[in-house]
């Protein structure tokens, strides 16, 4: 396939949707995602762009309208489509039909003859086994082969067989087209990384989600619809297949149709399922099991249209595809279990809430602004450097920020809370030499290397982030892909920045490493952040009482400002508590371990660094590290509307200044492959 | 039902939609016509309204534009809806599926959810029996029931199939509404009239249709597919039924709705056939004898899907709707052959075309402007008092008229090109006796009725016109109903105006008579035509050359402008030619039969008049009729914008002046039931 050329995926945020994204993506494609998220969430999207550490195209579209539809098709280069698109309760299809026939009959109607007017006639179609109805209707159906006659039974499945009529009927009147029918069974489980799973946003109408809610204590028991079936167990049998079986179908009905000789066309069904049937008393055990409880249960009356034995028989799919569903029960039910677990609430998560940060014509979601709100504090981050917007406690603005998201791509923007890297602070001449090897980094103050150049972190996208709601606090963690040669540095660098907010403070974790399939082996980097603070209630922070934990400081040569390897001591009482008056400046790197040349700090307690308050408010920080330095600033160089000197000071808990150019210090920031640099920073609040 | 509240018919202006629009409203129903006229013409709306002499409301809507169509149901009170709207060609369905799932499903599902939010939920569904698709697959399921199993083989039956379930799942969903779900077998035939039918755009695909073309030697021949089927004579037997009796299961249909208890809610198919299979043979030979000849066919070979035997099992309507079919093949042959003969294309006139001639935001289809052009003259004529609104020969324009159509409806206008009635020229005090009884009419010129009064003919919309095409003519008929009491007039009376076009004449036919459920027995009547001629290039008709056939006019007078009952001659020399310069002016009664009281004159010769030409253009023209007398007027009281005194002169062929109060000459207009009012007229053109 093209590197240019997409693969639709309709409804991409869904359930089936999302996995199906990252198994395409694992193999190779590029991905658009087009869903209205009428009942899917962006979420998925970000955490699917976490979990492969990718950026992916999102429309937020609703398949019916036409012209934005059109759009996606006329802006990019499109091989296929893979249609997931559709309402899909059957209970809910019942009392609310016209939705169900509109949403997914007209919106499939669309979505064809877009892609015919944009000459795309390849789409994989997510169908169901609800379009065989009862097949036990029939002697001998069982399992169900793909030539067993149709008749659903109720308006879900019956837009499903109307669907699979019309793409059908399509490649009647034009050959070339080619359509490829899954017809899914039971699908079961999540991906095994825990970041994406079913998300019922209802009573769950499936038996894994409904036994997960009733182990994490959402409710009380199971209801076993009949156990007087003639299965082993009395309880009837259906074919449960794992997501990412399912998913990795997909790929291999694309894979299919891309291996066809050019213009031959398709039209063909193909069960996915495992060919094995379950009992519900099966999968409950095996749960149980998973859990390492017994699960509490009651049987109660057969359902309304339920049947004994509903497995498939999918011999099409292995012989044709070459697919095979690999994990069994027991991987979904890990997997389910892993999923809830970590995400008990879905994709829901309370005391947060994002919105776009740059609202332009088309929506760009890689660029959200995200709140996480408790009581007293509030905290907002951008995707944008990761960065700290604003931090309001009890109701009050603490630092620096933009409303709006232009400024922050000024150069003019002295890195207001933003995530500083690959390389904080000064490096000299903008050379690095690691393991023999001088690397020329992109050089963007005064001959030197500022804060890892003009492309640093501070000016990229980070992916995510995940956020996750916990008993008294939320986590949101971003992840960047840093690039090889990105401003000169080597190696291909992972670096995941997770903050986490509770009602007085914000603690920052950094890890970085190397890819796995980077070309380079090591590289330098010395992350912190670059929040200005300001606890008065004026536009200076001049007044504001500040005490520190240590008053010794790397000596630079004044020409340079680079270090000497030398350090001194400061003149003014800081470890008592000094007053910051106007005359009193600061852009020092404080050491408070002399002798700590650890890659990896997290493991530490957070040690307090500094504190600061000021008169005017009642309003009292304290910064804490498991870091060996510091940086202190005034800020007296910030003149960017509407602030100026000194509207705030930063406390970038970090490495020794410039240390991977002093061989002494370089082990604090020297990153081989396989190891992990690691910090922790803490800003709490008091009043 | 309330007699405010309609039925909306989609599709109405299609082969049996409009039939059964017809069937309503013998049934005494109001209906609106929904349709987009994609694959109907809306002739057959203006042919219903001349059927039925009635006004129908007609709305170009496609039902996909749900503002439009909630805007109907809005403005109406809506009792049910019949809907036929829907692409319906299977062969064509094969090849452009997506436009059929499209304008037949997502029309319906627009339908539906307008209907619901209107609260509307009575539908009667056009289905058919495609939706069985093979019922020979069955063991015994010829004659086919309604429980035969679905299973529809074109994208035309998917349609049909998915829309009955659409309607079957909102039910389920909502008790509350009715749906009747009607499955034709084969419709065949035409309305008696002759006036509407079958109007295939292309090369037709049903049997009788097919078979007519032969006949009018449009096709060869008929290809019959298959002689060799189990049948008496080797060709398959299907189930044809009369468009009439199908028209009337609607009816049906929706009367079993009705009279369900309030509340009662319904999901119902019913066939709609006649229980009895044809043969291709059958049918043929039906024709044949029909039209008196051996029409030519050749068997070729089977057709891909054709089956031995498609008969309806109409028992359930028969039963539960006391519905039956009562006509038979012979009586559609008949009708068909009526249809065809009359209407060789179809709806489809060449020489003719129409445009609305009022456009407002809501077009009026009431008011309208018709076209006939031939290769020298070019005549319009409008609805509004069937009046002639341009007559161009040789490209030269000859009338008096507006472009648009307001000024028609002004009180200055001196009722150009109107047809007059329901009584020209003056009646003495607005006064009239007839039988001993004395009638007061509107009186609205000085104390005396003149041209019927102020609500007459040509301030009314004729219905219609029927427009046909012969050899060398094209034929208008309109048709207007006027209620007895309107401007006084006593008696229900109901007057056609049929103009015929040549490339160099105008014929009009007057026939007028009372309604034979008029209350009233006896009326007075007397039409004729309002045209201002012109035969000058000029703006007045000053120089014009006139001969008439009599110089014999009736005294009138000199105060009230009626006459005494004596004639007298004029003093100049009209027989042979005058001047008409400008102190020459006439507005006085012609006598051309002094003994001529017949109330209907048709079957005379037409005689010439008058003839006028003018120096200044070569243009002749000559004025016949069948009348006793005619109006002269030299047009020195016209005074409407933009035209002045003497802007037309008019010849007004009719009854002698004020008929109706002279005893003697009372039979030429005194109109019994039973009855016919005639007279011709007729202006051609030389040059």
């Amino acid at each position: 396939m093209g590197s240019n050329s997409y693969i639709i995926v309709t409804g991409g945020a869904g359930y089936i949707g999302s996995h199906t994204v990252v198994e395409l993506i694992h193999h190779g494609y590029n991905v658009i995602i087009i869903d209205n998220l009428c009942n899917s969430s962006y979420e998925a999207v970000a955490r699917i762009e976490f979990l492969v550490r990718k950026s992916i195209l999102f429309y937020d579209i609703d398949l019916r309208d036409e012209k934005q539809l059109s759009h996606v098709f006329s802006s990019h280069n499109i091989q296929g489509v893979i249609h997931f698109a559709a309402l899909k309760a059957v209970g809910e299809s019942t009392k609310i039909p016209l939705d169900y026939y509109d949403n997914n009959i007209n919106g499939s109607i669309t979505l064809l003859r877009v892609m015919g007017k944009h000459n795309v006639k390849t789409i994989v179609f997510s169908s169901s086994a609800t379009v065989y109805g009862d097949a036990t209707r029939f002697e001998n159906m069982i399992p169900i082969p793909e030539t067993c006659p149709n008749d659903p039974t109720n308006p879900y499945g019956k837009t499903k067989y109307t669907i699979e009529n019309l793409i059908k009927d399509l490649h009647t009147s034009d050959r070339t087209w080619r359509g490829a029918i899954l017809r899914y069974f039971n699908p079961i489980g999540a991906h095994p990384s825990g970041l994406i799973g079913e998300d019922p946003l209802d009573i769950p109408n499936n038996l894994l989600p409904y036994l997960a809610q009733v182990a994490i204590g959402r409710r009380e028991k199971l209801y076993v619809f009949g156990n007087d079936y003639e299965s082993h167990d009395g309880t009837p049998i259906r074919d449960y297949i794992h997501v990412v079986d399912l998913a990795k179908g997909h790929i291999a009905a694309l894979d299919y149709m891309n291996n066809l000789k050019h213009d031959i066309g398709l039209y063909r069904e193909w069960n996915l399922g495992t060919g094995k049937g379950s009992t519900v008393f099966d999968i409950y055990k095996a749960f149980c099991k998973t859990v390492g409880t017994e699960l509490q249960y009651e049987v109660v009356g057969r359902r309304d249209g339920d049947v004994l034995n509903l497995t498939a028989n999918p011999t099409r799919a292995k012989q044709e595809l070459k697919w095979n569903a690999a994990l069994n029960v027991e991987d979904a039910c890990r997997d389910f279990w892993k999923w809830t677990t970590e995400n008990p609430f879905g994709f829901r998560v309370d005391n947060y809430q994002w919105k776009l940060f740059n609202e332009s014509d088309t929506p760009n979601y890689k660029n959200r602004l995200h709140t996480v709100k408790f009581p007293d504090l509030q905290v907002s981050f951008a995707n944008y450097g990761a960065l700290i917007q604003d931090v309001r406690y009890k109701d009050r603005g603490l630092v620096v920020g933009f409303q709006e998201f232009k400024p922050y791509t000024s150069d003019d923007n002295p890195l207001f809370g933003s995530t500083v890297g690959r390389y904080a602070n000064r490096i000299a001449n903008g050379s690095i030499q690691i393991e023999g090897t001088t690397y020329n980094l992109d050089k963007n103050q005064n001959g030197s290397t500022l804060h890892g150049g003009r492309n640093a972190f501070n000016r990229q996208y980070f992916l995510g982030p995940i956020s996750k709601q916990y008993k008294d606090s939320n986590t949101l963690e971003f992840i960047l892909l840093d690039k090889d040669g990105n401003n000169g540095f080597p190696a291909d660098v992972e670096t995941v920045v997770k903050y986490t907010v509770d009602n007085n403070s914000i603690e920052i974790e950094y890890q970085s490493s190397i890819c796995e399939d980077s070309l380079k082996d090591a590289t330098a980097i010395s992350l912190t952040n670059h929040s200005y603070w300001n606890l008065s209630d004026g536009e200076t922070i001049d007044g504001t009482i500040l005490k520190l934990a240590s008053d010794k400081y790397l000596k630079v040569d004044p020409k340079t400002l680079l270090p000497s390897g030398e350090i001194t001591q400061s003149t003014q009482p800081l470890t008592k508590s000094i007053e910051l008056v106007p005359d009193v400046s600061f852009d020092n790197c404080f050491i408070v371990g002399e002798s700590d040349f650890a890659l990896d700090t997290r493991s530490r307690e957070l040690k307090a660094i500094a504190e600061a308050s000021h008169p005017s408010t009642s309003i009292k920080i304290s910064v804490a590290s498991t870091e060996p330095a510091f940086q202190l600033y005034t800020g007296d160089n910030v003149d960017i509307d509407p602030f100026r000197a000194r509207a705030g000071f930063c406390v970038e808990a970090g490495r020794y200044l410039s240390a991977i150019n002093y061989l002494p210090w370089s082990k604090q920031v020297l990153l081989h492959k396989g190891e992990f640099y690691g910090s922790k920073l803490m800003f709490s609040f008091t009043c």
